[in-house]
């Protein structure tokens, strides 16, 4: 396992961990002064800028860009909103392109207002990947399935477990040695997971593995969404999990993203980031 | 899949559904009334009664009891707490047997305090298993395991996947025509599932299917324990998942088991009861 002590050049901040604070200008600035390799940031933080700029600032500050989060929810309840769906996450496969992204993180959304075909939401999902993963290759941007925790499952995600994710791109891209359908793991989300370490090694194998995500499974948990903890502060063995992503191979960023609407993001993003500083020495 | 639409016998009120509201002797006379075929007590209502009175007026009331709920948790911090974990379940099996009930119903625990070792939370919960059974089979009582939704990892069940309870199964009982050992499934720990269709075939074949919970996941969920739905009031398709379990073989009880602190708990007996009725005919 790499050691994260020294040096942060290895470790990423999803901006979604400093809480939308400030403008993407000075959310780069900030990460790149506290010494971290990466940014990942989203498309509220992007859209309507001079992408190119942005772009640049981030070349600049010597800050990679591991994913570009995050897609457009895929299932809809009919074919219209449906093609909306992909030639909106296609646009947004084009901006990551423009920011140099590694990857572009797709959560997938789940059931329409209405459905309880979990089954049909998940079809249009597999639909989707095989043709964003098309415009992905040609934009030179792998397409990272982020699997949600399945307490997400009704209204965020109908993909929640890795095997699934993993499932899907050897359906849609076969055996390849490189693939551009692949998976972004946040322990968040597969910690519980029993098949975990099957899983992983399977990634691994299939160099699937685009992504790791870290923050802490916080016990009580007050709210499903926006009270994830720092990385340390929960009971997640996180040093554990990535001893065995990177032994499956995976030699891209540690990216701390952090939900967390009642506690880190009240605070300054000095304290945010020297926070996730000494976390990822000390429990990453 | 059978018609509940006519006939309440069929159908079980796990008295969590009612909040806690009245004394048992209060709750069996409801819930006979109503004209349902059974009950699921909790050890709260049971433990300091006199529990051959209570069997009593059950079975005078002509109920059936599905299962007891629920077991002491299982993992701890040290083998003294653990083997008084065991010895309390123990207890818990021979008033489970004193009730006639078909089974006691196990909800495992997880890590505790201060751990963040899964693995070892789940070695202690098959060692459990093992012993448990033991006891369960002398008394004549079949130890049903409920795999808790992955939400409920950290604090509640390390439990979490059918397929996992599925395995525990397997390798502590083996391949036995009538099991003593299996799963009670409830629809809101396993409608996300992709394998669950897998599973509840691989359940039923092994005989396995010891209870069935109903109740809905609502969208928003406000709070991960206590905001559970009535049946139809949230997006599990329940129709096609007892399909699925009654296609598998099983042929008890099914059960409405609603955790919802802010609502139904709020409302007298007669109307939940009334309204599970309804819902039983309209949305089981």
């Amino acid at each position: 396992m790499r050691d994260l002590s020294r040096d942060f050049g290895a470790c990423a901040i999803n901006t979604a961990t400093l809480g939308f604070q400030a403008p993407i200008s000075a959310v780069i600035d900030a990460v790149a002064r506290a010494g971290f390799g990466g940014i990942a940031p989203w498309r509220r933080e992007i859209e309507g800028q001079d992408v190119s700029a942005v772009a640049r600032q981030i070349r600049e500050a010597g800050l990679t860009v591991p994913g570009y989060c995050r897609s457009t929810y895929i299932p809809a309840a009919d074919r219209s909103d449906f093609r909306q769906n992909i030639e909106s996450n296609r646009r947004a496969i084009s901006t990551a392109a423009e920011l140099g992204s590694q990857s572009f993180v797709m959560v997938v959304g789940s059931l329409p207002q209405g459905s309880k075909d979990i089954a049909a939401a998940r079809a249009q999902v597999r639909e989707a990947c095989a043709l964003l993963l098309e415009h992905g290759r040609a934009s030179g941007v792998r397409i990272a399935l982020e699997h949600l925790h399945p307490v997400y499952a009704a209204d965020r995600s109908c993909l929640s477990l890795l095997s699934e994710a993993l499932d899907h791109c050897d359906a849609i891209e076969g055996d390849v040695p490189e693939p551009w359908l692949g998976t972004c793991i946040d322990v968040y989300h597969v910690w519980w997971d029993p098949n975990l370490a099957r899983d992983i090694t399977r990634a691994g194998a299939g160099r699937r593995i685009f992504g790791l995500h870290v923050c802490d499974w916080l016990v009580p948990t007050e709210h499903p969404l926006n009270d994830r903890g720092m990385m340390g502060d929960g009971v997640i063995d996180i040093p554990a999990i990535r001893t065995m992503i990177e032994g499956a191979g995976y030699a891209g960023l540690v990216e701390a993203e952090i939900f967390s609407a009642e506690n880190w993001w009240k605070r300054p993003m000095p304290e945010i980031l020297a926070t996730c500083r000494d976390r990822f020495a000390s429990a990453v």
